[in-house]
């Protein structure tokens, strides 16, 4: 499992940016995202999309950071341009993840933070890994997608939940999409 | 090589989201980028990374996309989560660049194509291969970053540029910039 942390999100100039790390972390396979600042359009808009979709993606926001990320008892990972590279990082944290986190119940399951434009010491200091999907300015939702691809072995990018009530057959030359109406009512 | 169009823009409501296409684009190994709708001001903030940061990565605007599209001279890539999942849709790309593409000149150079929210049916007959990063709503940042790190199998993330001005070294626990104000004055 990974849970991911949005930082820096400032409602209407990043809402739709923030969508797009909100959807790309439920879509390659993270139990959950918190956001900070609060944004209730965005908690609505990505339940939207679980419930169309499946699964039991968590999205909740934050009135603090600070707390969240320091009790945070997996190892915690940042993503930055300015971090060890990909390989390098990855295995890094795979060996904290084997050990346990930091934390008195030493969670095994990490934190990614993914920032917006600035991001504070304080994350680079807290986190364990200070990880760069890539050494040139990119972006936060590629970031993310980079590195839950390879942390979980490019095995998480094609997913089908039980109770999904819209499904997407892959398809050569257009749309399809089942829709189930008797499922996925909750 | 590989290039980039981007559709659907809608300059104001897109800006950040088009911004991360771009960069995910020059940073992840693409030649350049062609952007519909025109918004000069996208092209010169993408413009102002490629001088700091190097390379020559190109950025345009393009008036009408159809016929940039049509005549694209090599195959084309659509990335929609309608379409062929990754690895079969990548191996298909991949069969269509060794034969060289459609146009007369039969170049070898894939022209990928991500859309903002609604595509139309052309786009998707029109391309060669319709490509899916993922089976889930996710978002056209996340779908470039995945395609072009299977596509250049992993390279192209880590990147220096001689020209570069500005060159970050990898680091565990802050920001190394190296600011090197004798060169990228172009």
């Amino acid at each position: 499992m990974v849970y991911v942390l949005r930082l820096g999100h400032r409602p209407q100039r990043d809402k739709r940016v923030t969508t797009h790390v909100a959807l790309t972390a439920r879509a390659l396979g993270a139990r959950g995202i918190a956001i900070w600042r609060p944004d209730a359009g965005i908690e609505e808009s990505v339940r939207k999309a679980t419930q169309s979709f499946g699964g039991d993606f968590e999205v909740r926001s934050l009135k603090e950071w600070r707390p969240f990320l320091k009790g945070w008892s997996g190892p915690r990972v940042h993503l930055t341009m300015y971090g060890l590279p990909l390989e390098e990082g990855m295995e890094a944290l795979k060996q904290l993840v084997s050990e346990g986190g930091p934390g008195e119940s030493g969670s095994q399951e990490p934190l990614v933070v993914v920032g917006a434009e600035k991001v504070p010491p304080f994350v680079f200091q807290t986190c364990e890994v200070n990880l760069s999907a890539g050494n040139q300015p990119h972006s936060e939702v590629a970031a993310l997608a980079l590195f839950l691809d390879r942390y979980f072995e490019g095995r998480a990018h094609h997913r089908n939940f039980a109770d999904a009530r819209l499904r997407i057959t892959p398809s050569a030359k257009g749309k399809r999409v089942e829709d189930r109406k008797d499922v996925g009512t909750h």
